[in-house]
């Protein structure tokens, strides 16, 4: 299995990043197509788009996007690629497909592209998975229940050491827990887990950034809890993480009180947030980062990133898409996927 | 009772602001003593700070800062303010304030210069109190047990209808549930609270504004529970809130996914955000409103707001404190009293 990936590093020091389509009926095809139409992109990788090359073929034409790749079949010989691709994966009734409308069927491929592109990462004919947005919706109608990319991600990498980091120039944030209701939160908060949360961030952003990363854990509870006024002392299990991480080497601060932990000058000495819960987290990066964001999986042993937005239905195969956050989240899995190699 | 007031009203349309020092071992003096100089405050209200005069010329003195005001007695005729004043509420002993330490004492008389300026506004003799910050561990040296000022004045002013709203030029955030652990927010989401926060921000925000306000309420799940994947339902019970305030002529929509809804062009479309918790409102709004917040409590007879920060006890008689937070809610006190004479 390890001979294309040999045959490929030989052939060129680019890594093949997947790139899967997110759902047909969202922004995921315009954004491809512009993607693969990008200079700066293809200098850095060998771009390879899972979807539907017929989707992109229409989507692409409809919005006058030229760009060039080959066409594959999943199981074509991965060792003759060069520059981009477009790897077929399904075939979608495409009479069916109405741009905007999510069905059983645009969740069924959505989740399909993904599939297909983890398998070319465990085998070794990609070095990094770039994912555009699905829709929970489709999905569900599909009767998929993965909560997100992230969750279906650790399952295929088996992986039960792995969080979500939204990283962007500016400042990133790592949550300690993801897709689970508000309530549900502080059971989760032990100090195993925030540990690996702080580790899995220190090193991905010692990568990032070539240096080591200052990081602030937040805590839980208004004014961090207070002193023990507000809460279930859970800021003292934080607390508790945070000595632990430090005893490791790791730069940290905290549990800082949330409300003043994104004031400019907390940004600007921060690299990285340790977050408790989603909203916590993308709430002030998404304000702060809407278009430059990049979600990163930590703990998989190959790289995977994502755009910061949804499918946007509304504005879905009408040529207003704006590519720059899946630029931004294939460069950095480049990025990524080349320090892996060397 | 009424005498002074009528008096003053003859003599001044401008309002009697009471503005409390706060914590003396905090900035509060050092603003007290910049907002008494800042001549576009005297042309907007008559500024009455509740503190310890020789306090006040303590910190202005050694910064050199100059201002002028009547130094007046809690028994004093009111009727006889023209401008500028200064309330003697209690004298703290010089010699044991340290500048950045708090003690049981601070935590004392911040307390008392509280009471004496919310007996003033029940009395009539202000029109409006603004708010320094105080120290809660001070106060809880003290033996005192309120949250914070919200909760205080809500008990003197007697209302059990109150809210608290973070205001700024660009977009306001009213909060459901405010001082209170992380965990017991869900069972405080009732419909009838959520409606009551509604009410109070539409009304203020028009008051402010001069027009309909456009509101949003945030859900309290990631992705506003997602169609029920996430949550015990809160999302049912917000909607519930906003369809009855929508039948009281409100303009409202939501519950909007808490992670996007301070992305750029929601918040140029929103003035007023319903937020469910202290950290869901107060993290955005500090984040873009660091240095222009104003603090409103909502639902008080009398106009009450306070300054955006805390005590600084780290920058504290050092003469590099920022004053713009206060003046802003001085000023918002005055326009809001005069809205209200009117």
């Amino acid at each position: 299995m390890n001979e294309p990936r040999d045959h490929l590093a030989a052939n060129s020091h680019r890594p093949a990043i997947a790139i899967t389509m997110g759902d047909p009926a969202g922004v995921g095809p315009e954004l491809c197509g512009r993607l693969l139409a990008t200079p700066e992109i293809l200098a850095a990788c060998r771009p390879v788009v899972f979807g539907d090359s017929a989707v992109l073929e229409r989507v692409t034409t409809k919005l006058g996007i030229s760009f060039s790749a080959s066409r594959i079949s999943t199981d074509q010989d991965w060792g003759l690629l060069e520059d981009a691709a477009v790897v077929d994966v399904q075939s979608i009734d495409l009479d069916s497909l109405e741009p905007g409308q999510v069905t059983k069927q645009t969740g069924q491929v959505s989740f399909a592209y993904i599939e297909a592109a983890i398998e070319a990462a465990i085998a070794g004919n990609v070095q990094g998975v770039t994912t555009c947005p699905i829709n929970k919706q489709a999905w569900n109608l599909a009767g998929i229940t993965f909560p997100g990319h992230t969750e279906l991600f650790a399952e295929r990498f088996q992986s039960d050491r792995f969080c979500m980091m939204m990283t962007s120039p500016q400042f990133s944030c790592s949550l300690v827990t993801t897709h689970v209701g508000y309530g549900e939160v502080p059971k989760l908060l032990v100090p195993e887990r925030i540990v690996e949360v702080i580790e899995l961030t220190h090193h991905a952003l010692e990568k990032i950034l070539g240096r080591t990363p200052r990081l602030a854990a937040l805590g839980l509870n208004p004014h961090a809890g207070e002193n023990g006024l507000f809460g279930e002392g859970e800021e003292a299990r934080i607390e508790a993480a945070i000595d632990q991480a430090k005893k490791l080497g790791i730069q940290i601060e905290g549990p800082l009180p949330p409300d003043t932990a994104f004031l400019p000058w907390r940004r600007e000495q921060t690299d990285g947030f340790i977050c408790m819960y989603h909203d916590q987290g993308l709430i002030p990066f998404k304000a702060f980062n809407f278009d430059t964001g990049v979600n990163v999986t930590l703990g998989l042993s190959s790289v995977r990133t994502s755009v910061d937005h949804g499918t946007a239905l509304d504005i879905a195969w009408q040529g207003t898409a704006d590519v720059s956050s899946l630029i931004a989240a294939t460069r950095l899995a480049s990025s990524l996927a080349s320090n892996r190699t060397a």
